[in-house]
């Protein structure tokens, strides 16, 4: 049950404030207007954040990695929301998301690179996720526009795309038609909000307002354009190692590219002739078409990365607590529809999804208040 | 003598029209109008032509190639009178252009770019231009910032720079002070114009207004900058082969490192994946630090080329025709001087300069008007 329903919407729910509006906090705001909260957004610069920059994988194999278990869990949850929630937000606002179905080759330029490669899928079949290897062949027949170095790689039918762009478009009008009011306006205290349950989803912004521990990581991406007249090179996302650089090619059907991305544990925003540099390189090696198409943007984001590279999902410092929707690290779009579906559920009903059970804040300890000794107690003020 | 002196300007001088106003169009107003003539220069889009995109070496030692023995010495002409010209010029203006006098280096990152580099500065020598060979210690106290990997190079002290976005603006500002008046129009014709003298510096506007065979030869260019707070990496210009990829560097002193830059067959201006990674490539193997350098801009220019490499200086067509000073190439900025130095002459006095006549219009024969056989002679019509 909800705590401190004596303040309602106009429809008679729950008044809900979610701070943050980027693609988590606008589908969290989504969810709990459709479901009758009476909601409102806090955002100075709505859309700016880490999902403006991201590249939109919907990844739950490729992205399932040694050590993560419970994550690959949870991004396989929202990988399987994904065509539902695309199709519910597609007819609620008329747009198209750029959400494809192709599917996903996973490759190595050389044969280290295709030894690494292999080493990781060969874990994702072992935790029964569908990788198809391919021989160089078969490779060759899905993405003619490989190059001819590319020792090998597999398919990854179940990983797909979307376009972060359209899909924040997207989701703060399907917000406002379901009534989301929003305030352009930074909090900077939650204490000052008037609602029955606040919502952070304000990614890096998330410790300030919380003390949790997400930090900055900084994440340097290129787009591409096919030149005019031209056929795009490639149908799937292609992720690979190149030389022992990771990168991936992400095709948009109007023609993008999105090459990326760097991982830096780094908070500026500043693009740098190495990272650029890298990046291409490897996207020319496994292409070498694309270093026909022209490079229209290269920009650098902010994820909001967490010590054990997992969201933080769940309440805040017992039942009384704030929500929180953050920390999503590389998987902020993949996450979108699981993220906001258990926590408007949370938020509306008070009921915690066991899936959420992993993610609560409470596995991380709180800042003590003062200086503390190496046992953690106090060693001051008493 | 001039010719059709009628209409005369305000001060009592020959009325003066300049097409296109680039830093060669700027700087030819300007000496004119400091000549006393009454000057009009017609630009639709002043300074947006190669000189906008240009890095801005004064070169003549660098660019003093094999069979170009005409053009080296109008490129020496040029920079034996930079300093006097700069001078000037920041003395009417208040400008500081980046003129930098601390000399180039040339060098060679392998065995074999080095083998190339020391063929080309060899018969630098021969001719007499100044080249001081370096061993690779000696090369490392001029510039620390190279990587241990470049095997050689030379100094070349009168190779010089200048930054072209200061040089265009401030040679707008002086020929505006000096009594020039700018008309934002594309001229299309020149029998509209009505003036003593026309000077055609359109770049590569310069062909659809005289049939002269000037194409538009693409070059891609980078701007990078050093993070705050460091020192520039380094302080001469740096030319080099990389791995067999031609290169420059320009440092200038507030921190920008200007990478050129491809020259290419091509008339659009679209900045290419490929090409960037080529430049940034080169350029990091070079001076591994710049690999941290924010990339500021990437950008495509048109050169203005034509057959022979060199600039078309000159009356067109007799001695009634317009004067042209245009199909500067690569080497816009470097030519400035002498080329704003001689028009002027040609336009107000009459007088063609000896250095002048390897550049004159007449080297290139007119279009024919209709069909020739193959000994030039009209095959029809008579």
């Amino acid at each position: 049950m909800l705590t401190g329903t004596a303040r309602s919407g106009a429809g008679g729910g729950p008044e809900v404030a979610v701070i943050g509006a980027g693609p988590i906090g606008l589908a969290v705001a989504w969810r709990c207007a459709l479901a009758g909260a009476a909601v409102t957004g806090y955002d100075p610069t709505p859309g700016s954040g880490a999902g403006a920059v991201a590249a939109g994988m919907v990844a739950p194999v490729a992205e399932a990695i040694f050590g993560e278990r419970e994550l690959t869990g949870l991004l396989a949850a929202s990988a399987s929301r994904w065509p539902a929630f695309a199709a519910e937000l597609t007819a609620a606002t008329g747009a198209d998301l750029g959400y494809r179905t192709d599917g996903t080759l996973v490759v190595g330029l050389t044969a280290d690179d295709l030894t690494e490669a292999r080493r990781l899928w060969t874990y994702q079949r072992e935790l029964g996720l569908p990788v198809t290897p391919l021989r160089p062949t078969g490779l060759r027949e899905c993405e003619p526009a490989l190059a001819t170095r590319v020792r090998g790689g597999a398919l990854l039918p179940t990983d797909h795309q979307v376009d972060p762009r359209r899909l924040t478009a997207a989701l703060r009008r399907a917000a406002e038609r379901a009534g989301v009011r929003f305030v352009p306006t930074a909090v900077t205290d939650l204490a000052g909000l008037r609602a029955d349950v606040t919502v952070v989803a304000a990614g890096c912004g998330t410790a300030a307002l919380t003390g949790l521990p997400v930090r900055p990581v900084k994440g340097q991406i290129l787009r591409l354009r096919a030149p005019a007249g031209t056929a795009p090179a490639i149908r799937y996302v292609v992720r690979g190692l190149a030389d022992g650089e990771p990168v991936y090619l992400v095709p948009r059907r109007d023609g993008e590219v999105v090459v990326g991305a760097t991982v830096e544990e780094r908070s500026d925003t500043e693009v740098t002739a190495g990272a650029v540099q890298r990046l291409l390189r490897a996207a020319t090696d496994l292409v070498p078409e694309l270093a026909e198409y022209r490079l229209v943007e290269a920009t650098a984001g902010l994820r909001p990365g967490t010590p054990d590279n997992a969201p933080i999902l769940g309440r805040l410092a017992g039942r009384s607590g704030p929500l929180v929707a953050a920390g999503h690290h590389r998987h902020g779009i993949a996450l979108t529809p699981v993220t906001a579906d258990l926590i408007a559920e949370l938020a509306l009903t008070g009921r915690a999804d066991p899936l959420l059970d992993p993610f609560t804040p409470d596995r991380f300890a709180p800042s003590p208040p003062g200086p503390a000794g190496p046992d953690g107690t106090e060693v001051s003020g008493r």
